[in-house]
């Protein structure tokens, strides 16, 4: 019996070389954020399967792989709905799976909590380039905290975390749920139709304003608010924040996306730049107010994105606590770095070859020696084309070579002996 | 809408103090691995449920939990088998999918290939105490060596993993299923009898030599055959592999095991030992040759295990490739050091406490500064009842605290306010 030797659908494998650099950055992110001081927690793959469906994910929702009921439970399906046949999924973000986590542990936690977590994630997405059904985040998320000091740490923490990797082409683009609503609103669309003018909105990168006019239209909504709209948008887009208290957004509202921006970009050190950006909109339900991403110089995706869910945790606890996060998205930033040819720094990797008529216990014992002093250190049986066989292994990205020789190995650079 | 916020059944929620230590650990192994030479990859989560199913995974094969197919491809399910429900599964341990990863990706690795992974792995166990439904594991595997030096690397580097943890209370086991093939074979019980004797000689530390006489006479096995095995265990006990050739054992056989068990006890360093136990069993049905355990004082469970599965990878290409691998139970392994009172090493971990009138730009400057010296700084608004908050951080495993002064800041110990 033969066997599909593939990954499932949309999943992947990951060579050495690759998981190296997935490693590397993981652990790099994970301690610019640890050394932060946000608390790395872990929240289970799996979750009940109401716990995801009833949460406000928007087109998440539609992807989430359920898992089915087992034993007892599965007898008789033929005459179960659709909907009864799992009693489980995989998580399809951390954010869902970290607000049950706060209600379920908030006696044990500081009344502020910043949490760190780094995980997968799972969405039955169509598989195509660039997409993948399992994916890696990570994120760091404070709950508890009102005001928008939480945005301006998370903002400033999550810049550290890539320049920590020696990302730079990067900026922040920002924007509040409450100045769309309101702006939205005042050009006179309503609340139905609020959803939709987002994400015709959303797409000004992609089609410019005269294609965000003729979707509009193509929609059918009144002609007077698509005149207003636009109009606004072009006057948004010269004044900035200045003009939207003529849209009826409430001076707090711009008040804090000002604090926000300011305090930023006062602590950037001038090493990245954020900007208000009226047409950033992010898809899931569940935001409440600040929303931003990370724009990378080039690409035509973000590589993270967070913003303010002040009412999620409420839902499962009837005791509304705010809420605001952070996610890099963590695939597209290791895509993205390899694509750049980054290599992981400072490996001292070196094999040790040897031939079968060695006594192997002492070569095991050289190799550990050699690495008493800090080497890596992989021992590997002596090809007989030894020129081939070494670069091969300065392909897999080994510094250099020793050939076991007793007490006179010594290590050797590829070139030498080629 | 209240939502249950526990964790799905036998899943975990990890707070920050388990965490970090979990995190420590798994850190600590991978390191120790990578050292040695071992390439950490990476397989997906989830695989196809045929490569689940028609693998040899004894018990666990019906522990897997299985993904719903989605769409069309579930449409009319009332007149589909369970069996057609499901198109996707959750991988049971790292062996199967690592078999699937090395057939589909050898071209691109060395010919013997050093493989580490690290990850979790899901059983639909009966939930109970010390039974964990997703559990992590870390692996190593040996790809391509036909020979025993593999068994002697993996169990040199997986002692070598604990001991760079500070656990020494381990000793290994080791056995053979050809052993127990041949010793159990010859005296007169048959290939169908096998797998159950088997399983009764794995009690003999629980129910003692009386208990396993008593499970064999109630399988109503031939009484010649159960006298032949009870003395057979008797000898063994006694005699250790000497007296193997006598069972029928291949002296192959018997010089490999002795050849492992002391090049492994040269190289421990007299720090653990290992032992040839003849009612080592494991239940993977995919073991065919050596089979070894840890063993850790005053525990009634392994804490890690492996083996020799030589005809596995065959099963996907038709072309047989030896491979041995070994596997901590990071779970059972965490348990343990928790209950020993485990601390991380090392941890410079402060609080920044500020008041809401101070600038929080200011606060941030701050704490970047001390960060730049090498501390992990949290920056949290400071309580009224300051000596309550301490308490509370020194708690979660703060080393000190500082109450923002702008210049003046400095860090303090507990001690001293309170």
């Amino acid at each position: 019996m033969k066997i599909n030797v593939n990954p499932a659908k949309g999943m992947r494998d990951f060579l050495p070389l690759e998981k190296e650099i997935r490693d590397y950055v993981e652990n790099s992110i994970k301690n610019t954020y640890k050394q932060t001081g946000f608390e790395l927690i872990e929240t289970p793959v799996i979750e009940n399967i109401e716990n995801l469906i009833g949460s406000d994910g928007g087109e998440n929702l539609k992807l989430i792989f359920k898992i089915l009921k087992r034993g007892e439970k599965l007898e008789d399906f033929s005459k179960m709905s659709e909907n009864d046949l799992a009693d489980l999924g995989l998580r399809y973000d951390l954010t869902v799976p970290l607000s049950r986590f706060y209600c379920n542990n908030r006696a044990k936690l500081p009344s502020v909590f910043k949490s760190l977590q780094v995980g997968s994630v799972f969405r039955a997405e169509r598989a195509q380039k660039g997409r993948y059904r399992s994916l890696m985040q990570c994120d760091i998320d404070i709950i508890g905290e009102k005001s928008s000091i939480a945005e301006i740490e998370l903002i400033t923490t999550t810049s550290k975390a890539l320049s920590n990797l020696n990302v730079d082409k990067f900026s922040i683009r920002i924007n509040d749920r409450r100045i769309l609503k309101s702006v939205i609103l005042s050009c006179g669309f309503n609340e139905q139709e609020f959803d939709n003018v987002c994400i015709i909105l959303d797409k000004l990168d992609k089609i410019g304003m005269s294609g965000i006019e003729s979707e509009l239209n193509a929609k059918e909504y009144n002609p007077d608010n698509i005149v207003k709209i636009m109009n606004a948008l072009k006057n948004i887009n010269t004044a900035g924040t200045m003009c939207l208290t003529d849209y009826g957004v409430e001076k707090e509202v711009v008040d804090n996306i000002n604090y926000i921006i300011n305090s930023v970009q006062e602590l950037s050190e001038g090493k990245y730049k954020i900007r208000f950006d009226f047409t950033l909109v992010r898809g899931m339900g569940y935001y409440t107010g600040s929303i931003f991403e990370i724009e990378y110089e080039g690409l035509g995706y973000s590589i993270g994105g967070g913003g303010r869910y002040d009412k999620m945790i409420g839902k499962y606890i009837g005791e509304e606590i705010p809420a605001v996060g952070f996610s890099i998205g963590f695939e597209r930033l290791v895509d993205q770095l390899m694509e750049e040819n980054f290599k992981v720094p400072n490996i001292q990797k070196i094999v040790l070859l040897y031939d079968r008529e060695n006594n192997y216990v002492d070569v095991l014992k050289t190799a550990n020696n050699f690495r008493s002093k800090g080497y890596a250190v992989s021992v590997y049986e002596k090809a007989k084309k030894l020129g081939k066989q070494l670069t091969q292994f300065e392909g897999f990205a080994y510094s250099g070579y020793a050939i076991y020789d007793g007490e006179n190995t010594e290590i050797k650079e590829f070139k030498a002996d080629k």
